[in-house]
């Protein structure tokens, strides 16, 4: 699957993912209201505004963009009818052709982390039958338990061709606390890195591993020291934009190739219209605010890349 | 809800939880056969069977045990129709006075732990009416991103009387791979346990916290060292039975008032009547001999305790 992502990537010149990371607060009143008109104040009509709203971004967006990542837990919180709202995002963003990277952050032990991996990557047996439970194409993973809570994952990554995100430093602001822990001298996001490079070699596609990471855009020199540290990584970076991550800071996260690093902003691109910025748009006109958003957002990033 | 679940476990002499972690291999063929003639071989059917069978179990064994702590995972795996199955049982579970306890070891970035704190702990908004996702007592927590991805979680146990375990030292051969890491020293499983005893002391039920910590039955020195190093931290103790704790081992999770340690067992319950000791309950009798297993499982327990 990295390569389908690295293809699409070079393809539109746009190494980005939209964080289709919804909030009631977020959405339109006039999208809102018509969801409330059919289905009252529940939980039901919140996941049909949020589906509505990711439907008209994703309409407009779809074509200059390789990926989104849907972060799960802002569609969970709503209950089931929020998760119907996630899994009909993930498919209609599959038939519109992008790459699904369900922000997932999940992690067990093997048996459990395996029903995870058949439940979002992979299928599940039900009698002479298979189905996939949720659609993803990656997800992200959390590394506390050791290898043998990412095996399973990695497992179903070789068998379906899909891929994962291993947290490795996270955008947040007490990230530290334990990830930059000193064990002889080396933090311990540095140890999960080196896991995660060990545990690529087992899922390679083309150039990079299938097993990518997470470095938020919030920890620059982490970034280019992790850069380093994993060549054959892709990195997913969080933290850009609302987060207070900067183009110029991003460049490291590159390799030479231009490649390596796929960027996300997820508050900065679909509250676009509620931002001083794009506030001519208008709310009705939400969706064209979010894709002037993303073309403002890659011409960012490419720009302080050529600047390099 | 610590005070609840001490209560609990006080009343029924028995410091216990069953794992409803079914797998469609563990249900007796007499349920999933039910289940396909009604639903096709379809996610449905598979939701449906894990109901079945997880109302059966907790009819059996309410009686006798403080909580349940159903894994996520097993029922995610079937995307929607097992997430309704879950929503069920917990529901189910509550009508029987069960206190219940997600497995869901989620964590994430402040704004997003909120998003899952409110959806499985507390409510969201929906215009002027509110709701609960999900409806657990307890939730698991993964500590790796650090503070402000557990605050959210415990800003909702304060509003709403609720509790987290925060992974430690989990139950599976890697989990050693980082938590065991030496940082001057100490374990980082010890770093958040310290971490977890400053977290608790916000949150505070009459003896214990209602921030506890997950420690697995299969390493019963860390648990040695745990126990003495969080008094008033309630211990969620994996590991025990099919993962390879025994009962001596687990005494010294226990303070000496005899309280502050829970022992959950999965497998060992909710297959008991796969297990040659039960065999002759019978695939028809697959509760009942669940019961028995429970009334083992505390015996076994309660007289390790009794000798120390």
């Amino acid at each position: 699957m990295i390569n389908e992502l690295v293809k699409k990537i070079s393809d539109l010149n746009a190494p980005v993912v939209v964080g289709l990371d919804p909030m009631l607060s977020y959405i339109p009143e006039h999208i809102t209201k018509k969801a409330f008109e059919e289905y009252g104040e529940t939980l039901e009509a919140a996941g049909e505004a949020i589906w509505q709203y990711n439907k008209a971004i994703v309409d407009a967006i779809y074509d200059i963009i390789p990926a989104v990542k849907p972060q799960i837990a802002m569609y969970e919180q709503f209950g089931i009818p929020g998760l119907v709202a996630f899994n009909k995002t993930c498919e209609y963003c599959k038939e519109k052709g992008l790459v699904i990277i369900g922000d997932i952050k999940r992690g067990d032990i093997g048996s459990t982390s395996g029903a995870y991996a058949a439940g979002h990557l992979g299928k599940v047996q039900i009698g002479s039958k298979s189905y996939s439970g949720f659609t993803e194409d990656f997800v992200t993973v959390n590394p506390y338990l050791g290898t043998d809570g990412v095996k399973p994952f990695i497992d179903v990554c070789n068998e379906e061709n899909k891929g994962i995100f291993v947290l490795v430093k996270t955008s947040n602001p007490s990230s530290g606390e334990f990830q930059d822990q000193l064990v002889d001298g080396t933090p311990v996001y540095e140890l999960v890195a080196r896991k995660v490079v060990e545990w690529g070699e087992t899922c390679m596609g083309d150039t990079y591993s299938n097993v990518g990471c997470v470095v938020g855009a919030t920890y620059p020199e982490q970034g280019r020291k992790l850069r380093k540290l994993m060549p054959k990584t892709y990195i997913l970076v969080p933290g850009y934009g609302a987060q207070g991550g900067k183009a110029e800071d991003l460049v490291d996260y590159f390799n030479a190739d231009g490649l390596g690093a796929i960027v996300n902003s997820s508050r900065g691109i679909i509250t676009a219209y509620k931002q001083e910025k794009y506030a001519n748009f208008g709310a009705e006109n939400f969706a064209d605010a979010s894709r002037q958003a993303v073309v403002d957002m890659i011409e960012d990033i490419n720009g302080a890349l050529a600047k390099h």
